[in-house]
């Protein structure tokens, strides 16, 4: 057990305790962030932004956030982390996390979605509405401020800047594929491909999940992340293995385990099932998608689940689950660093035949 | 008469020009955009991003944009700036206009209004809704871009990410401030008070659009803003003066010239002209404002007018102007340097009893 940090009051010790560490930085973030030059609070508004911010941010798993503290420790081996690298490492996971509040709250707008997280969606509570709007770009507004206050002057601070504006980019730009795809598949299903699929997700979730919480921990680690184009592509294919699971599992998971009742079916969506069945089904199982796809009605839902099972997806996800882990198995270990291979055999590990 | 830049050909001349080359500098600005390593275009997604941007950036005054060059040529003096210099200068002050976008098709949504810059609001455009949300974001990501593509190496790099970052973030809480009140006020105008109408329009307009083409302009000349802290107040209470000014037109000015006309009374907007009112009228006046202010009857509007008209405020505009101006240049001729007093002063001039 190492003593407390400078400022905030912070016990650093084991596996266990990681997460109530990870916990108690959100506090000490949140209240930097009302004590910021740049805006001088009123009372209304620190109390709208402080309700806001415990209302979207720190409601999720968590996984993203803690990931940067996870590898960042595996990375610089057996060395015992100081509070101060701890609570570095937290506050960037932490900036991811925020970074995934703010996607949430606007594409829960844009999906016009109900629940996110066992709550209403924030743009559905009362008297908040589309004020949600500005509320998700003042989210995003807190990510340079948290990097300004700790890491301004640090070698690493404009690689930091420029890997969350890139990472950024790259899910703003998947969420576009998502939505224009989404509009033409409407009319037309088979627009959606392999290929559609695989750029939505690589963009879409890919980057943001996987990528830039082992990108965070390498910078803090001191590395030059131009020297790690394979460590990223292998985290994108991992994390492109991820939402396939997250498809598949929306449909064939158990609602009780995963939290939610999977509704892709219905909405339309670009699901890694839909495009698998449409490669693989006939010509009458294809007519029968076409007809029931994208419709709200139990029984046409009904249907196409029964069309999966006749395609037995079921196999054919457990086979791809199969050769996604050989082959990431294969390319880790092809990589030069045994803590980089630790770093990504970890993340693996935490999501192979995950049930949630 | 400059000959062609380096790359994108482009004719540096007299003032008359400066628009014209300004407006060259976009296209090419745009098509680097497609060419950007970090996101791999599909024809769909560069058509719909070519529209999407020519129909929300491009189509305002510029004036924001176009005065980084200006206030640059200030600061530069007798000195002629070389076509590198005038590009970047364009390349800054077109990352305001697309900051501006961004707000423009964002605040849109949240207002709920029907039409900018004479055409339907992007969000209201067939195929578009809701996906205008991802859009206002695309719109934002693309400044790091440009910054990156062009700046990127600079000594002050650094010092515009940071920049960007500080005024969007305090435009962004000027919104919410100004969402907040309007909730708020509608319940209750009296919470419509001087305070916090200054509060608002400090952070929601006089950041972006006074002090920060200034504050690019510092930069590309090799200035630290640390010692413009001066500059920065004057240009906020000149941006103060500038909204007071918009709130006045859009009662009191002709539609013909203003380009449209004012709904301020309808909308229940915190304005300058209404917090004016709510300091002078009696009590049975206010008793008139507080039955009509926010309806959209015309009879309504009309007798908030004619109340507006019984306690003079033209005469009250007209007052704030002169002194404002006379405060303004008071504090110019104090600044120490004489470049920085022309950069503030043709800012001032621009604007200083404008109809439009």
């Amino acid at each position: 057990m190492a003593a407390a940090g400078t400022r905030g009051a912070m016990v650093v010790g084991d596996e266990g305790d990681l997460k109530a560490t990870f916990r108690q930085v959100y506090g000490r973030l949140k209240s930097e962030l009302f004590e910021d030059a740049a805006f001088d609070y009123t009372d209304e508004a620190r109390q709208w932004i402080d309700r806001m911010l415990d209302y979207n941010v720190p409601g999720g798993k968590l996984n993203r956030g803690i990931s940067v503290i996870d590898s960042y420790k595996l990375l610089k081996e057996g060395t015992q982390l100081s509070n101060e690298e701890v609570f570095l490492g937290c506050a960037l996971g932490w900036c991811i996390e925020w970074l995934q509040a703010y996607f949430l709250v606007l594409d829960d707008i844009m999906d016009n979605s109900h629940t996110r997280r066992g709550q209403l969606c924030w743009f559905r509570v009362p008297k908040v509405g589309l004020i949600a709007v500005n509320d998700g770009i003042l989210l995003r507004n807190h990510i340079p401020q948290i990097l300004k206050r700790h890491f301004k002057g640090k070698p690493y601070y404009v690689d930091l800047l420029d890997l969350f504006n890139e990472v950024e980019f790259q899910t703003a730009s998947g969420q576009m594929l998502d939505l224009i795809t989404t509009h033409e598949g409407e009319k037309d299903l088979s627009k959606y491909t392999m290929t559609v699929y695989n750029r939505i997700v690589q963009y879409k979730t890919a980057y943001y999940s996987f990528y830039l919480p082992v990108a965070c921990a390498l910078l803090l680690a001191g590395e030059n992340l131009d020297n790690f184009v394979d460590v990223k592509n292998i985290l994108v294919e991992m994390g492109t293995y991820f939402q396939v699971q997250d498809d598949y599992l929306d449909c064939f998971g158990d609602p009780e385990v995963i939290g939610k009742i999977g509704t892709d079916i219905e909405d339309f969506k670009c699901s890694w099932l839909v495009v698998q069945a449409l490669e693989r089904a006939n010509e009458s199982q294809i007519k029968f998608l076409l007809d029931n796809y994208g419709k709200s009605d139990p029984t046409c839902v009904a249907k196409v689940k029964s069309i999966y099972r006749d395609i037995d997806l079921q196999n054919v996800f457990s086979e791809y689950e199969r050769t996604s882990y050989e082959r990431l198995i294969s390319a880790i270990e092809a990589l030069p660093s045994k803590a980089v291979q630790d770093v990504l055999k970890s993340f693996l590990h935490k999501i192979y035949k995950r049930q949630k």
